[in-house]
């Protein structure tokens, strides 16, 4: 496998800049201080680090923070001129810099942009002098005049609506370059652009492969080789081409190409490509690398959706959600992916490694990349492709009524055209999406809207043979709920889950609070028990974050119902983990036994991005698991023993049934299994019985008996916990326990 | 208003062209046997008329013409040289050639194409001898092997579905030129593409027009003037451009243009554009003529659809379907067109004219021309811009699955691209759809199919403004139901149509015999009555023409439930007739009194191609209408009287009761108005009462109160109708009748 990410340029001399960035009003003063400049970073943080602010992640520092993003900020770098030969020029390359801006060397403009994902690459060449200094002026964050100050203000323009404030964001508008930036030597007619595409025959045993190349400017006689080296680094294609007009075309064909798998399914077996620019003597010019995997993605329909409803004149039938990779049907076990940092320039390739190993523990194979955060940056996709994760990726769009302004429809080309052109290269992309919730009431948009018609064009245009949906949920899918206990109906997820049918769920949130370290670390001793909703709590979205006011995301109402009035922090954080555990773990494997109407489920959130004292997500800040990420690794191992309970809270005495099913989302068999069921309670023990469960064909699920019995009345006075446990009789089968509360009866 | 269509190409010599045509097995043989053709029109018609066939449209001719689809045919025309000057070129253009053909002169191939939309414009001059022949060579019309004998076979072509077998058009599959075509000579830069394009700003008060002209090859310092004449003739804008590279463009500005409406909310102001391109010295070396109307739609949310359901986590919503004309919203009445021939050779200005006016009589102002049928000719929609028909125009795509396939989608786009750049021109397209019933159980397509994501970006590339839906029913809408009375649950219309709550009912049918002259017309005597399955009245489509087998389209066990068995031809005709006419009235009355939740109604269909023995038409062939049509007419008056009655047929001592409304169509309010309603039979009347209804505001309904009354005994014997009139007190609100079923008590 090629584990190793590529190199972009692997052979050219860079100029080392030293970057320093300021603060002014008006396009034309210069900064009155210049502060030492971290790059890839943000402007905020360089201002903080220079004035020795505290972090913004601690209690209240956030606010410090804000308001900056409202002036220009003009980054400087000063260098010598470098020796340069007569064919080679100077580029400043840059793949992202946050939002918009203007790039001049030496005072002469070289590029005004708007568009944080659309990569610079510009010469400099011709502006240089002995003494240089190259500016990057940042204009402020954009907002829309006579607003208030929420996410609308986000409406027309590709920046993410996440950083104008969210349930679980802070409003904190990041400012910046935010991806690598270099000044590198290369040759005049350097790779501007270099492609490997592919199309899979039916049969999924040859790839058509078609290359292109763009030059800078034209070699004489000169020519692009690329070589193609197998998983193992052997060589297995060269084709090469002369270059006319500023580029270079060629086809050929791949037999038996070995093909890459979400990793619950197969290999990720990756290709190295190598682009080489020869001159006419032979002389390299540029070269590139890149990776490619084989793969055959599409959106299918569930088994029998074309029957339902049984009528000669039946409606539109909803659209498929189904996953089919390499002709197989995959069920789609992931969550939704949030910016794992407020400043997209301080996330590192160890931060993503971290996180999307994480991901890949828990049995998830896809990540949905939420419109309303970043794309993401290479990295984070190269990672992916080695792991096996898939990524449905979203353009920045969310939440908002994104109308067909000329000005924000350009913009947004130019984004979209520049995120599908990075993004296809990977076998991990196997969705494109329009952004979130934009046929939602509080979207307002439609399938008439420009920009998603637009976006559908461009990723037809660019990338045809990965899915586009135009936004989700579609018809059919879910988003929410979003609280283990609705705080109006009572209703609780084991409920809500089990009257739906719906074909995928594409968000869906139980709350805990931050583990008692995380929470120590950003709460202020006195403020840490009990949370009260004046402090750091409510801004870090214990409190009235979104609906059901306290209820987001602390919960406390819910907490007070199952367990009563906490008396400590830590017990408080264990309850809510505990809710947020099986709650989750219900919903995964709820929606597994609904398959194969359901092929989806995706939890809201994976991730936090600063420290939340509450948060639907598995994983606290930066890094730290919840004890619901267990619960849902387990819920999604390809194959286990699953039982339906009616709900999560019992007393003695009570009768309780179980639904048993044998759950099986792997590529292969499971054999003949007895399943035996037994509750617990402290040291109590009391059999269900047993279920003789058959075979379980690939993918597929068998429902067993249901077993009742009456919680014994032995159960009082043995803890607060009632748990579920089944045991197989043969490993290709996983045991599993659910851990229920067990009232006393008097309750 | 420009009432006089624009001519094309108003100032060159024609070369007079006598076609004949004849059959071959192989590509490469030549007819043994030419007869003389009709250009338009279709070379079964060619060959039946000399081998004096009966007409295809009597008794079962029809199968005598069927098997010529798979031959080649060959279209010849001899001509002289014409004297050319050394600037002029020698072209044959041609508007549609149906469906794969090859273009030869001398023997030169000049052209391959597939497709019948995509117009024809090639350059004789190089292949000219003194005599010249001139031919057209079509290929046999597509199918797939191994495929059955149905619309099926269509599905990898552009060819319109409904040649293959349809429930009101026999398998009959047309080939050859089926529009205008002409030999031509022109200058060497004469026209190839002109075009005339604007924008509206929001407040519909100035067009910034785009103007532009590709040339076939480039005169010396060439210039492109265009002129706007306004609909009374006055020049109001005139601007040019010099040639460069071929082409010319500029942009201009329009203050205050005239707005056009559908017939029923304005007028239909047409302005002429005049392009002109004249050489160095002035002189003009060609002109085009068209046209241009202005006006913005939009498709927008009905009100209240963004509140439902009331929900914290709402689903996505419905697609919207409320048509906006500059600014208003517009409750679309109309219809399904489907092709007036079953040879769209032989359609003639005229055909379209006498139908188009018959359906502005009718009240109707949006036509669907449904994909299973053609794009209509150029004439069809000037026609539409004169009278105010608005149109939604579906791609020939329709009841299957047209998977992706390059060689398809290939066809497709060029095809698309060729309809939309014809049709933009016209005010009276209002939308653009992907096909008919595509995302249904017996298409299997879905928002991934290629097909449509190409035709969407197509659309939005050439016609932006225009809205695109992928295809008809979307969600919310509904298709059916295509009977009086449903023969397995006994619901009838009325029943059915208030149990419903669709935001656009866009296709429903109910059946009716054609006028006895139109039977008489094409049934042997002895076949006329009864109607008998073994008999022409099968093939044309009386019996197991859909679902339901007898049922579809004579419905004589709906005429048997309701009215006993017929005695004659006449009396069955008159039945079938009265059920088709009050089950529309109540259908469209119905769906308006659902406003502003619904906001369209389009019954299926308008028209019949050929002589139909029975179908869901409203006009039979060639344009008879039936007593349907007047009803509609009636309950399609932008204001009127209506009263919901609970069923159509009713017996003495039952009771009944009738909500009355006042519907409001039109961009001004209704006075008040008393509505008194009474039931009649023969000399018997009985008062419901009277109702005093305030005004209506622009656009809106009001919903009065439900009069109740026992049909009275006295009706007894006073023949077989109830009779419900309302009257109004005042002209503004149109006065109402429902001609019901009056049973014998002892029924």
């Amino acid at each position: 496998m090629h584990r190793t990410p590529p190199s972009a340029t692997p052979c050219h001399p860079h100029v080392p800049l030293d970057w320093s960035v300021g603060p002014h009003e008006s396009p034309d003063a210069q900064p009155e201080l210049f502060v030492p400049a971290e790059v890839p970073g943000a402007v905020q943080l360089d201002w903080a680090r220079h004035h020795g602010w505290d972090p913004h992640t601690y209690d209240e520092n956030w606010q410090q923070y804000t308001g900056l993003e409202d002036r220009l900020w003009t980054y400087r770098a000063a260098f010598s001129r470098p020796a340069l030969d007569a064919d080679q020029r100077l580029r400043f390359r840059c793949l992202g810099i946050d939002y918009a801006f203007t790039v001049r060397c030496n005072g002469v403009v070289l590029l005004e942009q708007e568009g944080m994902f659309t990569p610079v690459d510009v010469d400099v060449t011709d502006t240089l002098r002995d003494r240089n200094e190259l500016t990057v002026t940042v204009h402020p964050a954009p907002k829309l005049a006579g607003e208030p100050e929420t996410k609308l203000e986000a409406r027309q323009s590709c920046k993410p609506a996440v950083s104008y404030g969210w349930d679980w964001h802070p409003r904190l508008i990041p400012l910046g370059i935010w991806d690598d930036a270099e000044l590198v030597v290369v040759h005049r007619a350097a790779f501007v652009e270099t492609r490997c595409t592919y199309t899979l025959n039916d049969r999924l045993d040859r790839a058509d492969l078609s290359f292109h190349a763009a030059l800078a400017d034209e070699p004489p006689h000169g020519k692009v080789t690329w070589r193609i080296d197998d998983p193992a680094g052997q060589a297995v294609l060269n084709v090469s081409a002369l270059v006319r007009d500023g580029s270079a075309s060629t086809t050929a064909t791949l037999e038996r190409p070995a093909l890459w798998w979400p990793h619950d399914h197969g290999e990720q077996p990756l290709y190295l490509v190598t682009a080489t620019l020869e001159d006419a003597g032979g002389q390299t010019i540029d070269r590139r690398e890149s990776r490619v995997g084989f793969r055959r993605v599409r959106l299918v329909q569930h088994p029998g959706a074309w029957d339902e409803p049984a009528d000669v004149l039946k409606p539109r039938t909803d659209p498929p959600i189904t996953l089919e990779v390499n002709g197989r049907r995959v069920f789609a076990k992931g969550t939704n992916w949030v910016p794992p940092e407020i400043f997209p320039g301080t996330i590192t390739a160890e931060r993503y490694d971290g996180l999307l190993r994480l991901a890949k523990q828990t049995n998830f194979n896809l990540l949905r990349i939420w419109g309303g955060g970043i794309t993401n940056k290479r990295s984070f996709h190269e990672k992916c492709d080695e792991l096996g994760l898939m990524v449905w990726n979203e353009f920045p769009l969310a939440c908002n009524d994104y109308f067909d302004s000329p000005a924000y429809l350009e913009t947004l080309d130019q984004e979209s055209r520049s995120i599908v052109t990075r993004l296809r290269e990977h076998p991990s992309t196997v969705m494109w999406c329009g952004g979130n919730e934009l046929f939602n009431a509080w979207s307002g948009m439609t399938d008439q809207s420009k920009a998603l018609r637009q976006s559908n064009a461009v990723c037809l245009e660019l990338d045809p043979d990965v899915p586009f949906i135009a936004t989700s949920p579609l018809a059919g899918w879910s988003h929410g709920f979003y609280l283990f206990r609705h705080p109006e109906t009572g209703e609780e997820v084991f409920e809500w889950m089990r009257r739906n049918a719906f074909t995928a769920y594409t968000e869906f949130g139980v709350p805990s609070a931050s583990p008692v370290e995380v929470l120590h670390g950003f709460l202020p001793e006195g403020d840490r028990f009990p949370p009260r909703p004046d402090s750091a709590w409510t801004s870090h979205h214990a409190f009235n974050a979104w609906h059901f006011g306290d209820e987001s995301w602390l919960a406390l109402k819910s907490i007070r119902h199952y367990f009563g009035e906490p008396e400590s922090l830590e017990q408080l954080v264990a309850w809510t983990q505990w809710l947020q555990a099986e709650g989750y773990r219900f919903i995964y494997e709820e929606a597994r036994r609904q398959k194969p109407k359901c092929s989806m489920a995706l939890n809201w959130c994976f991730n936090d991005c600063w420290p939340c004292a509450a948060n639907n997500s598995l994983v606290a800040y930066p890094a730290v698991p919840k004890p619901a990420l267990a619960a849902v690794r387990d819920a999604c191992r390809p194959t286990l023993a699953s039982a339906r309970v009616p709900r999560f809270a019992w007393k003695p005495g009570e009768q309780i049934g179980v639904e048993l099913f044998v759950l099986n989302d792997a590529p292969t068999a499971t054999p003949a299994a007895a399943v035996t069921a037994e509750l617990r309670a402290g040291d109590q023990k009391l059999s269900l019985g047993q279920w003789d469960a058959p075979p379980c064909e690939p993918n597929t699920n068998q429902l067993g008996p249901t077993l009742e019995a009456v919680v014994p009345a032995e159960f009082v006075g043995q803890g607060d916990t009632l748990e579920l446990i089944l045991t197989s009789s043969t490993s290709a089968v996983g045991n599993n326990a659910y851990r229920l509360r067990l009232f006393s009866v008097d309750r």
